[in-house]
């Protein structure tokens, strides 16, 4: 309390808190008021706007908040930041991203203490937590790196070990880069040339279905394009504010970009039961509720599956387009993981080309973006950054208003920009690195889904774990009982159980896990989200830890 | 009218626009709506929620706004379009960025019908309106691009063409990648070694003051960390809303993230006069005026200046931080051109050098976020997008925010953080590869002084042009008189006088400059912004281009 005397006894220039008025009584409320402030033990900062606002005798107070400190002259005195959570923009303070939250920087805190000579019950780390291919042992594709090292440092096209085609890709790319240099800034909406190849490839893919190369947008990742679209379509205040469908579990991309935007999260429940699947009933459910009390206008999507791993039928997303066009909502696809796919019976149906099927009465009018990447699939390429996305039925005043706003970021990075073209277009029969690139895609998705069966079979051997088949993506999403006396000990340390439960996990054995409340579930169960990404040594090693932790576990609160 | 029939007779599903009561008044008055709507001519669509709100009868209005269009059975109905311009993010429209704006897109457009084969005053068009070194025909840093060549494909690392001192720097940064690629996701807040270098290349340069690598985040470009730290910043409604100050004439980003983020924009005017230097003054004035209508919480400062090519001196600096510290405000220092500085007499001072020589009264409270990127200066390597931004006095708790924030987007792209490593711990003496890397920056760096003073010079031959001294960064931003009768003509077009100008300047002669206007500049003056890249036999003659021009244009319309 003496701390804030000069606050209360003097005016105040840098705080604009002017001397209250020599009433007694509002100068006393005052002094309390800051004391209660006080006195909240293990809280630095506190706001004083929110702490003022109502009181007379105070004719300006600026937003900011206070800090107890030393002034030169060593007198207790007050020092204020600008910028603190308390004056900060109160989205972003909502925005979660479990894929980095507190469980991996412990992880990365307990890998610092491993060096440094701690010692633990394990020997290293294993993270994983995110699908994060290369970080796994995963190698890059020969063919996507040697063009993408001659179009760095073109001295290299001269250099005979590298082969024809690759050199052609990569003085095909650089054509079309200004200067002839992956060091110039692209069109904002991308490399024309690679826009175009995109086109092709998803042509290719959709059996004929034409692409335009116009609504192709290249992206920094796939997060970017699908932050942008969210972006534009948010609007509204109150009743009238936004409100975007999204799977739960999700991605948590999802979640803190509507965070962020102040967009409402609608959730609509994926059925476990049914390895996953989308009913449209539940949609329907979601989206009734929500209108009650905002204005849903966007259904995501993300197929296959994040975490779930499930792969979704043509007759689901038959339905989906259905019901998107009935209840009037933007279809958002995210398909990162499209050529992840495992399962047997199960194949990758794109929402564009199931759109076109439908008929004209659908593709005419349903607006879709669909979103792909160069970090998934077989590629695994993260730190690129690369993606793209597609609009279809976009109105063409908007695609203006796109094209101006993603000009502010000047362009996606251009190494990016240039590894996405070889994704789309890669070496053909009859050039000479076709060979080596198919006998490397092969083996790299042969291996995943070898690693997605092996993830599912070992942990449906533990009892209290059980997990849907993984068919596709790079995540298992397995349910796991936590007791009684394990959720009432999580509660009363203030967490999750499931955070409960990978915290001990991580700190007994080094496994360190996403759980299952970063994705959101259904009220009651557990989760946690595992990549099926590490080498299948390590990986018959994490899920022997996880069977070994979790009958402890189990033992020790039952 | 007609058109509209069907909404109003009868109750529509997918608009969710029910039939009004039998009222006759009501239904009177919403056909008078809807026509009145309708018939404005070039308005294809409009928004309905809008327009029906304040209507009896019409339970449930959804946001969209119709089209007319014939339905599969040829008859006139109307279809829906969930993102309109009238139901998108309104935020999003009022973005505006000139350094890709619509005289861009024109120049785009004439190139493409120049290639076509149409007959044109000129036969190729010049882009001087972005800074876009290697666009222009500025030669990439051999080094650089050896060591990303290496990162990118590390069996190049047994190739004896490549110089030790880069094969060292490629195998540091990949042993700080996951996996040992560039393809892996790095830490959010960036690689850790790179951090390292970053922090240590800050102490070099600003004499030892130290840096603190927890102090950088590595970015997309520098766009990317300011966008990020201005949406930090930005909170309240109404009075309260953030309001963050800029020069004017401002680089667009800064206008382009207030307005998507709605912040209050508060205008300071830099002095042309006085070589675009800073005032205080002025800097008061414009804190003082907004204080009436919102909460400035920031300053934005340009050093070496963009658009306008003025170098701060140490005062001016001082001055600005003393300011702000009296003022309660978040500083940031946009320093993208510190090596792009070229008069005699002009030097780089960083914000965080004189902060700390002003003593701990400045430099414990002051909090400080400056901005450096590897797209100007000597590299010019904007497509790879890297940067970084250093926080100084940033509370611990919105640090945790901030991190938080950046991991949504899961890292930076990785290639620009290698580039930025290497631009940040260059070749040192005695290394294999630096006499080359210091001819190669220094041919860069002198060129860009001699075609600055080159730039000035010719402008100021042409009566109507005045040039300030291009002190710094890669712009000149000559005032142009533009004549009354030219003014007339072009607020009758509906256009800004001076892209009225560049937009003739561009169909005559083939050259693309941005006007004034989309940087700002006082009521009544004209500039326009034109880099200093294109070589110099180049540059001499878009200079020469644009002296005729503005003597032809001055005769029309005098």
């Amino acid at each position: 309390m003496t701390l804030m005397t000069p606050l209360i006894s003097s005016n105040c220039r840098v705080c604009y808190v002017r001397e209250p008025s020599r009433d007694t009584a509002s100068a006393n409320t005052f002094a309390q008021l800051v004391a209660a402030s006080c006195v909240r033990p293990g809280k630095k900062t506190f706001n004083r706007h929110s702490l003022l606002g109502s009181l007379s005798g105070f004719s300006a107070i600026r937003c900011g908040s206070l800090q107890p400190n030393m002034t030169e002259n060593g007198v207790n005195s007050h020092r204020e930041r600008v910028l603190t959570t308390d004056t900060m923009n109160p989205n972003v303070k909502k925005v979660e991203y479990a894929v980095r939250g507190p469980i991996v920087q412990r992880a990365v805190q307990i890998e610092k203490e491993l060096k440094a000579g701690a010692k633990k019950p394990f020997s290293e780390v294993i993270k994983a937590n995110i699908g994060d291919a290369h970080a796994m042992g995963q190698r890059p594709i020969t063919f996507l790196r040697q063009v993408l090292a001659l179009c760095t440092y073109p001295e290299l096209l001269n250099d005979n070990k590298f082969p024809e085609d690759a050199k052609n890709r990569a003085r095909r790319i650089l054509q079309s880069c200004g200067g002839g240099s992956i060091g110039a800034y692209s069109a904002s909406q991308g490399i024309e040339c690679v826009r175009q190849d995109v086109a092709r490839y998803i042509e290719r893919r959709d059996g004929g279905i034409p692409s335009d190369p116009d609504n192709i947008y290249l992206s920094t990742g796939a997060s970017d394009a699908i932050s942008t679209m969210l972006k534009l379509l948010v609007s509204g205040e109150g009743h009238t504010r936004t409100g975007v469908m999204i799977s739960i579990p999700q991605y948590p991309l999802y979640s803190a970009a509507l965070a962020d935007l102040g967009a409402v999260q609608i959730n609509y429940y994926l059925s476990e039961e049914r390895c996953w699947s989308l009913d449209v009933s539940e949609l329907r459910r979601a989206l009734n509720e929500a209108r009650q009390h905002c204005c849903p206008r966007a259904l995501c999507i993300i197929n296959p599956g994040n975490p779930t791993g499930q792969v979704q039928s043509r007759q689901c997303i038959e339905d989906v387009i259905r019901f998107a066009a009935e209840e009037h909502l933007f279809l958002m696809a995210d398909e990162v993981y499209q050529d992840n796919v495992y399962a047997d019976g199960c194949e990758f149906h794109s929402f564009k080309k199931v759109l076109f099927e439908m008929g004209p009465k659908y593709s005419d009018t349903v607006e879709l973006a669909s979103f792909h990447s160069t970090s998934k699939c077989y590629m695994g390429e993260c730190g690129f950054r690369g993606g793209y996305m597609e609009v279809i039925n976009l109105d063409p005043e908007v695609k203006v208003q796109l094209t101006k706003l993603v000009s502010v970021r000047l362009c996606p990075p251009v190494p990016g920009q240039a590894l996405l073209d070889l994704v789309v277009n890669p070496p053909e029969p009859g050039e000479p690195s076709y060979a080596t690139f198919i006998k490397e895609r092969t083996a790299t998705l042969s291996d995943l889904a070898h690693k997605a069966e092996l993830t599912e079979q070992i942990l449906n051997t533990v009892p209290g774990i059980s997990c849907n088949p993984v068919q596709g993506a790079m995540y298992s999403f397995p349910r796991i009982n936590i007791p009684e006396r394990a959720v009432k000990e999580a509660k009363e340390k203030g967490q999750a159980p499931d955070m409960f439960y990978c915290m001990k996990l991580l700190e007994e054995t080094g496994i360190c896990l996403v759980p299952g409340s970063g994705f959101g579930q259904r009220e009651g169960t557990y989760h946690f989200r595992m990549t099926i990404l590490p080498p299948t040594d390590k990986l018959k090693i994490l899920l022997g830890k996880v069977k070994e932790f979790h009958q402890k576990f189990t033992e020790q609160y039952s």
